[in-house]
């Protein structure tokens, strides 16, 4: 049985309106007049969601941010953290990761609240879970499910960035200088989920979700909960210098980028007269967002590269079950 | 670094009043003018929290219920968990652990509104996260600190009996007929945390908490968190029919109850007066109070036996860090 089989029979589990058809980035849960609860639960696997030798500190970081990245797509406020730590016996970086833990804790404005701590033989691989618990205005919880034909698809950010920053340090892409490097492997290690954007756009979009499997897969995800089609143009996909200098930014350099995952930026889609609302509200949370394809009535993703169709690549991102950390 | 001394480093970080130190079973937090959200994150590991040929399906009504008990603890009702799997490819242990899940999140009327899975080597441990949220109001939400001189204190079921049924599968005791293995092994594996008690008597005491790692040591942390000196009378401690069977009412054997752990009961600190409408409580749910001993002032936790003082054995209880299931 692999994971998507699992998940399966759970969703016959999880037949509560809350759980979304675990379909979602997050749980959401009425809970007063004007209120929701936005619930997530993300683990992380050594050697599976982070490299063996990443830094203590970046992994408890990336712990906390992929949690507030699902958060940030509900356009959810943080109310507070419960984490599971397994300890392996390993002071140094046991204390390393607690740094890393409280410097996210103080960035992203989000209280441990509890959790559990239980001790792992040392062969084993180190596995940390992580539940935020937000709030979010009843009226304004985006779902996967409410793209509508017509709307603009959007996202902040760029694109890639972390993809790009694995390849780096896994040593399949060579040729960025010292500071592009070292960009794009901080995308990788320390992403940046922006929660204050993530609540701004709320209110103003249709369908909204964090991209962590990759543009391309989490955007045929929409079009799919939506029922409707997804055109992605791969020329409007923005990139950074960074990833530029890496990567390139030619046909097969987009299309890696929109398949690579873990940038932890907001993929939504909104109708095109919100637009200029979407790109000022993005100005004033300091960030940026692009628009990059458009729904319609139909099923599917399709992409194309300044005007000419192209064919769907074999994999369009991170797939539950698969190892993410080999080269694909 | 044992694990106490990770835990009080995150207590360093979890300062927000409503992780109440990392030293509750829950965390609790205020959200609404009448209305608490209670969480908690509770693991299990094989070979530590359960025995590795546990039937599956009871690994998944104990990483249920251990979560259910601290709510029970706080009076809260649930809203719904979020689970964090790690599959590690045995097909026929996870679909009867889904089994397993599907009866107790049916038992214990609660939703499954989320989580995560993750894959992990077939060589290491599972390990499995639950984290359970519940609502109380806010006037009746106790805690361990509340423990007052004068008080009484009660526990609700039987003690020992999941720790006699421990024993008998390690086959450190082999004295019980088969009715008497089967009910105590059934206390190991499937712990039956009472919520509708802890709803109805959460307005009516002081302090309270589940009893997870044995009576007497968490007896003392409720004496510690509350600034006052407990004494049990360990003639008092309520003991299973199966129990004496097993273990028999000495002396001896009601120490090793009242140090098993995993009861999964109540442990909580009233007004004398109120003993009444504690019992008549317990009766309405279908279940049993009973007095175990005494709050005053001072410090520290002291027993007795029959009227004659006698010392504290050397181990109260199950401590962080320690390898449950190792013969103590």
């Amino acid at each position: 049985m692999i994971e998507s089989e699992f998940i399966s029979l759970l969703r016959g589990l999880a037949t509560h309106p809350a759980a979304r058809g675990l379909r979602d980035d997050a749980a959401v849960l009425n809970i007063a007049d004007s209120m929701q609860l936005v619930l997530t639960h993300d683990m992380l696997v050594e050697g599976v969601h982070y490299l063996p030798d990443d830094p203590p500190g970046t992994v408890a970081w990336k712990l906390v941010a992929v949690n507030m990245s699902d958060l940030a797509a509900k356009g959810a406020q943080p109310l507070g953290v419960l984490m599971g730590f397994a300890m392996t016996g390993d002071n140094e970086w046991e204390l390393a990761f607690l740094d890393g833990l409280r410097e996210a804790l103080a960035v992203f404005d989000v209280p441990l609240l509890g959790g559990d701590t239980v001790s792992m033989p040392a062969y084993a691989p180190r596995s940390l879970g992580l539940t935020a618990i937000g709030s979010a205005q009843s009226a304004s919880v985006p779902s996967r499910t409410a793209a509508r034909p017509g709307d603009r698809v959007f996202v902040s950010g760029t694109i890639g960035d972390a993809g790009a920053g694995l390849a780096l340090l896994q040593g399949r892409i060579t040729t960025a200088d010292e500071t592009a490097r070292a960009a794009l492997i901080d995308a990788y290690r320390r992403p940046r989920p922006d929660l204050q954007l993530g609540q701004k756009l709320a209110p103003l979009v249709h369908a909204m979700a964090d991209i962590s499997d990759g543009l391309l897969i989490d955007a045929s995800r929409i079009a799919e909960a939506s029922n409707c089609a997804i055109h992605i143009a791969l020329e409007a996909v923005p990139l950074s210098l960074a990833y530029e200098i890496a990567e390139g930014k030619a046909l097969d350099a987009r299309l890696r980028a929109a398949c690579a995952g873990d940038d932890y930026c907001l993929l939504f889609t909104a109708r095109s007269e919100a637009c200029q609302a979407l790109i000022q509200t993005a100005k004033e949370c300091g960030g940026t967002v692009a628009e990059v394809g458009q729904v319609s009535s139909g099923t599917g993703l399709s992409l194309s590269w300044n005007g000419g169709a192209i064919p769907l690549p074999e994999r369009l991102g991170h797939q539950h079950g698969e190892k993410r950390h080999q080269a694909p």
